[in-house]
């Protein structure tokens, strides 16, 4: 292993769902500075979407996710994987369970989200958050935009069930079209109670609202979750060659 | 492992490159017949792109690829995989080496893209196949196309160097606009020396000429080895239904 694969791997929990996990290695790509396949990342993807549904579960009081994030983490470490993201927002009710049953570390989407949000919109007031039920009720984004002194607008009950969360279901089962229109009148209708920008705080959103021009600034955690790995990455890789020979250059460790 | 993940899962020996695995996952996720997370199919993806460039291995009598193919196997092997898939065509070189190094089946990325090209237009005579110049030296298509009554058309030197190659080269370092302006050259080119369809052999080809309107059909293997690993994950899934449950239906089994 050590000779065919000499840098840090990064391990990603995925399937929730299967087209986030992919928007995800696209962002991953886009974030990483490579001319070539051998400067990019390795990445092993356990895109198992066979994980209960992470909002429904959690607003019953239900565990029923957990032995499959666990199942991921434990593949991935077998794998070798030497850092683990999760591009799914609602798993990370989970994260600080996930992150307590292993050594490698496990990067949380909301913080690079809001340290994203805080470097693009320093005069942000208040935030729509758009996300599940239960990203929402767990308070995965409200509590760390408090922090920062920003108020997070949630969408009331019926905008969340009838146009959020059915357009985060649209897009789960492939209708992009449908989920584009639903999210878009979400996002327009916030705007209308006086957001200053938006989180798409679940990781089908911006697959649905991919090109979309909202009247104002749209942060996409996926994104900024790519890019947190990409940090993570090139300073793991620049370590790890240090390490293993101190005179090496990046040719020599190929 | 059994409790959390009944399905048969697919393994992607992939990385090369990384964003032709993306667009990969994307095609296998847009094949499945799915309307929730959980109905999509198990994939862990071997995405470790630091397997060295395989037509210029090919090209030079190395085995280079060889230990890095191995380990992304015996990595997917070890995380219970049931088939393999590998979206890059010039690795079938290693094909059949691959295949015999393991029980479970290797999905061949030639045979569904043939079946494709033969079933999408039954009355080409002349394909032109757009590829690495290893592809094309190993002749990965051009023995099936023979054996089927039609004819492989390639590229000369000097436009397989600076056109297919480079618009190769162009994806993998990110650069679509590049590789799109490229391919849709040597594509027109092929077309007016008489080809009756295009094959896309290289697996970064179909992510630059995505959305091109070309003159005549362009066969996608990325999409024909997707359908592929649907048609296998369809069948080794009610199997595995019928075998661990006589009586279960979907919803038992997840």
């Amino acid at each position: 292993m050590s000779e065919a694969a000499p840098f840090p791997r990064l391990g990603v929990i995925g399937g929730m769902g299967p087209l986030a996990t992919a928007d995800f290695l696209v962002k991953l790509i886009q974030a990483t500075p490579a001319a070539s396949d051998q400067e990019h990342m390795p990445v092993i993807v356990h895109n198992v979407p066979q994980v209960p549904d992470r909002s429904t579960a959690f607003l019953a009081g239900s565990d029923a996710p957990w032995p499959h994030l666990l199942d991921g983490l434990r593949t991935l470490e077998a794998a070798g994987c030497a850092a683990i993201a999760i591009p799914c927002n609602t798993a990370h009710v989970w994260h600080s369970r996930l992150a307590s049953e292993t050594t490698v570390p496990v990067l949380h989407i909301g913080d690079r989200a809001v340290a994203a949000l805080l470097r693009q919109c320093p005069d942000a007031r208040r935030v729509a958050v758009l996300a599940t039920a239960a990203t929402l009720k767990a308070c995965i984004y409200h509590d760390q935009l408090a922090a920062s002194g920003i108020e997070a607008m949630s969408p009331d009950e019926a905008m969340q069930a009838n146009y959020v969360s059915a357009g985060i279901a649209a897009v789960k089962s492939g209708r992009i079209d449908d989920a584009r229109a639903l999210l878009t009148q979400a996002s327009d209708a916030l705007i209308a109670q006086g957001a200053d920008a938006l989180l798409m705080a679940c990781t089908e959103i911006p697959v649905a609202l991919a090109g979309v021009l909202l009247p104002r600034p749209a942060i996409d955690p996926t994104d900024a979750l790519a890019r947190g790995c990409v940090d993570w990455w090139l300073a793991a890789r620049n370590e790890s060659a240090g390490r293993e020979a101190p005179s090496a250059n990046l040719e020599a460790q190929l």
